[in-house]
């Protein structure tokens, strides 16, 4: 977790390399908070190296005097003057090596117990080991492994000849990690003059350097050698209590005060300025109900909550930082955690790279490979032949749907002397449908609560069969409309969820034929209605999320494609679309959100067009990719310009978005392939042999959870697939009122003060951020979201509805 | 500029650190290739230290042999052995000291000369000095100088201890830059091991590791030396031409022969699987028409050369890559030039410290300071209340849409007790507008011949009156629709550019009464159509750029605004919006693209609403924001979720995005303030006293290639605004065709052979990309392009229009 406490300034000391002076200047560092009077701790987390050369030894020789209030701790200890990594490994002592989870949490517990005991100002130093990317214990390097307690840092610069280098790829390592640098400290070398160097380049950063004079050569004979130190320390630290040392203990302090006051002003600010998406302001009544996220880790934000721990009068050793789980994946984009450092570096080199260059009839490797990994390996095997790219889903969709108008178009209409376009064309989609929020994207929805001036629904919307768990019993429940086809029918048992995902098997069923009966004659009255003539499907395969997280009878779903392509007499050659135009919309449902690399394989059936969004760059930026299918790409194809496909945006393909999709999709794809998703599988019954990542069903949130929530009184249904859970809130029983889901769960947002071993970065107690719709909860995890947090937020999900 | 070539695979050696052995390996990778009889160059650019430790020498000494050839080569030597910068200024040589332009010139002219001499395959190595990040002569660290070459890199890794941290960092920060990273070598330590770390961790990134046995220490005696360096030498590349530097030598031929062919393939797989934006794919008759854009740095595309070289029977000597000018700054895009480092840092930062944070509700310290920084200080100042976010101008559009025509209704409609839209409402526009191309965006503008099938233009759009210098004259030239109004005038001089945009002079003017009532008949006659209703004023304030470069009178723009303003007879109290809500497209005019900040200082009158993108993120990544007014935002404030602007993107106010804005901000703003702008302005005469940020009327084309351009007989017209030179192609007379802009000018896409001094980076001949709209061809600055590239782009311009 991270740590920011009022009275507590803590830094973190990172190295340039090795042998640069870190242990001395943390020294420096500490032995002046003592000399003011500063209560001041020490922490060396890792040391290597016999012991009488520890660096806690010698701060303790060096800070420490009479009255002086100076605690110097160490937490791991390994004798061979090696990396971490290696000591460890040398020491054959395994069992004493932490996981990276339980190395920060030994930090960051050793950080609340020193700030419960600081009744007034104090100052912490934590000093690493090494340069900063020096392997820790388990091998990851400390720029990674310290990333979550995401401490201020003063970074210490290398004097010697080649420092400048040194000090410089530090720097843009741990801004790669995103780490605040407050200070860099380095010794003034008379011949390199490195500082005279750094003190500039840093300053255009806004990073304040300040050089110190270097210590004398080290003397053979210890006592002499302590003199001469203590000598030494004596002028970095001097009496007068100014100057030297002092400046960076003021300049630290500062820094400590403007951040505080700087998370404390936020709010503020935020609620003067910003216009939020999707947000009434007039409910947002007080500064304590925004959200203000000062950095974010895995599946965790780090929130500041001075401004709430003011309203409710928290003590003031409490963190002014908490854990707040991201239950929404950040709407649902969060695939492998927030600041994977794979992600950033993609971003980084392709940026560096190109920046952004002009896409048409251009090309380049990051958006060429994307390209044809989606078409021939990802969702567009074995149907797609081409990619568009576009900024976001809902651009994404309008591509789609300008596709799919105009293949409609060209094969329906006579005669086209004018190229005049036709205007009376509709789609065919399902009550509940999502596709954005631009104009385009509105009209391919029926008009409801979320509309606009704009807004002109076109088209026809069936009220679709629903899969849900009620109570134990796998059931679809058939919509009213469907009353008359189905004999009265509301409801069917189709036994588990891996059967109600087996739609191959389930052509066969008499619910089959309700559907393509109901499909039919819905096809024969639009027919009849005339316009605007039904031009394209559109539909979001298995899940409809913004819709209310609307779980579609995956049957339906096929049984409609099915009946519509075969309402064509006579099928066009050469494989091209029949019936209507095709267009998935997997924004949300696509790469591994449900557990399925893509949705066709387990419906049956290929789209013509595909839209996807969303996971596809890892939860870090925008981009998104619309594929179609040969037949669609040739209604563009021809000698006259007016007839292509005229649409396009600034940063269309741009090179960091591509990059960071195709490192999203390496990693996801080896994380399908994975121990945890094997293990989480075969909770489910999923065997190894499968081809699981076709069409297997079964959720990264455990069985006997899903279990345990279905039987809870507050619950009316409950779905999962992959990362999502979805739960209806029962709003006829006492007490609960219609649209409860938010009021339910709100002690949700709360981090739990009992939890004794949450999987918060750090042991921390935690909050969870999540999103309701109406009386529908939903949960969302990422594809990498640990056993161990998934148990926790169970269990507070549990918790949570049994005291209603 | 790039540097490939198919007989001569060039590698540059950069070192982690000082002193890991660089010209120990280097050497090594030299004589590896001399052994196997390939000839083999070896370039140390700078030198700094004894002659007689030179590593030059130090190659000529133990590469070389009887019947090898091996040619080793230093550009710049300086004698203190210190790094360059601080060699070069203890040198007192000042004048000896390239700047960053001529050292890569010095470098790339190497490099070409030993590649014309190369008749078979041939390798040469470029050694680096110091570490990756060591300040080069001018002071710029290495890693940036070298990076207009773009080499392929060998990286040596560091061996000592905490030499795992300088690898690591040293790897990211070339990453950083975007860098091909072919090898790792470095010494095998048998005490600290670092190669056991690195192999997995870099094989894992792709890149091969190559762990070497270390040479002995070196001996006191120099003839001792120099044999125990022989042995040394002869086991590192030993005589049976296997193991040893041998494998680094095939993996290296292997990454060449792989970039080459990677390159070669990509036109055909391009075509083969991309679908560009606004791009009629059956006119992309050849793989040679594919722009394969290898990297980018500065004003330039480096570009892929060898599908076209074939079909041209180019020399096999000639490089495979060549510098492209980017002139129309990548759809507009391009502020600071690609590629640029700070901009990929913030990137970086941002992604390191958040990823993407869910923003509903929420804030986090990138959006919030880009919101504050428009809204007080950017384009919002003095009327901005509010910043909305999302991801390009299309989106930004549909949301300044949607916020406009909600304020209107809400004014406009009596009751609205069930909260119904109102359906029937339209804008009012100026002919040749565009505002993007999702629906709503479409729907902003007339139908013409960029259109689709759900494209249904709501409003009315007037015909405007344009600037331009015609033959040396700056008219006003008025519309066919005006001539009765106008009393049958068609042009008016406006004196000169300077006068044209003083618009506040002009608005005593009888042409500003001619407009006056031309606007007030026009809104009366609207209001008598009576539907749509129109309900907001839309403008691209200046310039409409995908209308096709149209400078619209800004008076006209001026009188549109105040009458439209002034026709509702009661203004609303507390400086609400007044007549209809007033859009400002600034996606394409704003953030200096026009030479000033934003368009309404000029024009004397500020927008309602107003959209930001482009120039926002510097040319990186897509952003939008949309400013409104608190007038505005009170339209959808209130305690009903149903009245919220309902409108988001999954990544709204993504970090990295912000980040990034915030960055280009400070540096455009810098830039703005730079001696280079006061040194163009000052051709233009504007004086460094005046406001200049705010209403200075200037180019950064000069006022002499203006004025030779408009003289041109191809040419019928010429503006120019900032960064901006539109002009007209006359297509009346003999030879010409209409719309013949691109054959005019298709000669520029050619590299010329014969330019001696131009400043692509390297001194290399380049072609221009650039985009036309029918008869009208534009090119597009960066903010910063240099002095020395306007001149040689304008005089490549002035060439291909005399030689039509």
């Amino acid at each position: 977790m991270s740590s920011l406490f009022k009275n507590l300034r803590i830094h973190q000391v990172f190295g340039a390399n090795t042998d640069v002076g870190k242990t001395i200047l943390t020294t420096a560092l500490v032995r002046a908070s003592a000399w003011k009077n500063i209560p001041v701790h020490y922490l060396k987390p890792v040391s290597t190296g016999p012991i009488e050369d520890a660096d806690d030894r010698h701060v303790n020789c060096f800070a420490h005097a009479q009255g002086k209030d100076v605690r110097a701790k160490c937490l791991f200890r390994f004798d061979e003057p090696v990396s971490p990594h290696l000591a460890a490994r040398l020491s054959n002592r395994q069992a004493d090596v932490p996981t990276d989870e339980a190395f920060v949490t030994a930090v960051a517990d050793s950080i609340r117990q020193t700030a419960h005991q600081t009744s007034r100002p104090s100052h912490m130093y934590i000093e690493t080991a090494g340069g900063i990317h020096s392997p820790t214990l388990s091998g990851t390097t400390q720029v990674d492994a310290y990333r979550p307690l995401f401490l201020p840092t003063v970074l210490v610069g290398d004097a010697h000849l080649g420092g400048i280098s040194t000090t410089i790829s530090s720097y843009e390592s741990l801004l790669l990690r995103g780490y605040i640098i407050d200070l860099v400290l380095l010794f003034k070398d008379a011949y390199y003059r490195n500082f005279e160097y750094l003190m500039p380049y840093f300053s255009e950063r806004g990073i304040r350097v300040l050089p110190l004079d270097p210590p004398h050569k080290r003397l053979a004979n210890p006592d002499e050698e302590r003199t001469e130190m203590g000598k030494y320390y004596s002028c970095l630290v001097p009496d007068s209590l100014q100057g030297g040392m002092f400046d960076a203990l003021e300049h630290l302090d500062q820094c400590h005060a403007k951040r505080v006051a700087e998370l404390d002003s936020m709010p503020q600010r935020t609620a003067d300025t910003i216009w939020w998406p999707f947000v009434q302001h007039g409910l947002v009544k007080a500064p304590s109900d925004i959200n203000v996220i000062d950095s974010a880790t895995k599946d965790f934000f780090s929130i500041y909550n001075g401004h709430k721990a003011k309203a409710t009068q928290e003590a003031p050793t409490a963190s002014l930082l908490e854990p707040q789980f991201d239950g929404s994946a950040s709407w649902w984009t969060q695939a492998i955690g927030h600041a994977h450092p794979s992600l950033t570096l993609a971003a980084a080199r392709a940026a560096g790279r190109y920046g952004h260059v002009m896409f048409p009839e251009a090309t380049h490797a990051p958006a060429l490979r994307l390209a044809e990994r989606l078409v021939h390996e990802g969702p567009g095997k074995g149907w797609a032949s081409r990619a568009f790219f576009s900024d976001d889903g809902s651009t994404g969709m309008e591509v789609a749907l300008k596709m799919a108008l105009r293949a409609y178009a060209s094969r329906n209409t006579a005669a086209k002397p004018e190229r005049k376009p036709r205007k009376d064309l509709g789609i065919l989609g399902l009550k509940g449908s999502y596709h954005g929020d631009t104009i385009g994207a509105m009209d391919a929805c029926e008009e409801g609560v979320y509309t606009c001036e704009w807004h002109d629904a076109k088209g026809y919307w069936l009220d679709p069969p629903t899969v849900s768990n009620k109570k134990g019993r796998v059931v679809v429940s058939l919509p009213q409309s469907m009353a008359s086809t189905a004999d009265g029918m509301s409801e069917v048992d189709v036994g588990s969820l891996q059967q109600a995902y087996d739609v191959q098997s389930r052509l066969e069923s008499p619910l089959a034929d309700v559907y393509r009966n109901f499909v039919a004659s819905t096809l024969k009255k639009l027919k009849e209605r005339g316009t605007p003539e039904i031009a394209a499907l559109v539909l979001e395969p298995l899940v409809m999320g913004a819709g209310g997280m609307i779980f579609v009878d995956p049957l339906f779903q096929r049984v409609l494609i099915d009946v519509v392509r075969a309402s064509e007499p006579h099928p066009p050659a050469k494989g091209g679309w029949s019936g209507l135009p095709v267009i998935f919309d997997e924004v949300f449902v696509g790469f591994y959100r449900l557990g399925l690399r893509t949705t066709g394989p387990l419906l049956g059936v290929n789209p013509d067009i595909s839209v996807h969004a969303k996971i596809l760059t890892g939860g870090l930026l925008p981009l998104a990719v619309t594929l179609a299918s040969d037949s669609i790409f040739q209604a563009f194809n021809s000698d006259s310009k007016l007839d292509a496909l005229l649409h396009g945006h600034s940063y269309t393909a741009y090179p960091v978005g591509c990059e960071v999709a195709n490192e999203t999709l390496s990693i996801v794809e080896k994380l399908a392939e994975s121990d945890q998703w094997d293990q989480a599988r075969a909770q489910w019954g999923i065997d190894k042999s499968e081809k699981r990542a076709e069409t297997a069903v079964w959720s990264l949130w455990t069985p006997d959870f899903i279990d345990k929530l279905t039987r809870l009184d507050a619950v009316d249904e409950v779905m999962t697939l992959g990362t999502v859970l979805a739960f209806k809130i029962r709003d006829n029983a006492g007490g609960y009122q219609s649209h409860s889901a938010q009021k339910v769960l709100q002690s949700l947002r709360l981090p739990t003060k009992e939890q004794t071993s949450s999987s918060a970065p750090g042991g921390a107690p935690f909050g969870m951020h999540y999103r309701t719709l109406g009386d529908v909860a939903y949960f969302m995890l990422s594809l990498n979201t640990s056993a161990t947090v998934v148990q926790t937020v169970q269990s507070r999900i549990l918790a949570a509805l049994q005291s209603n």
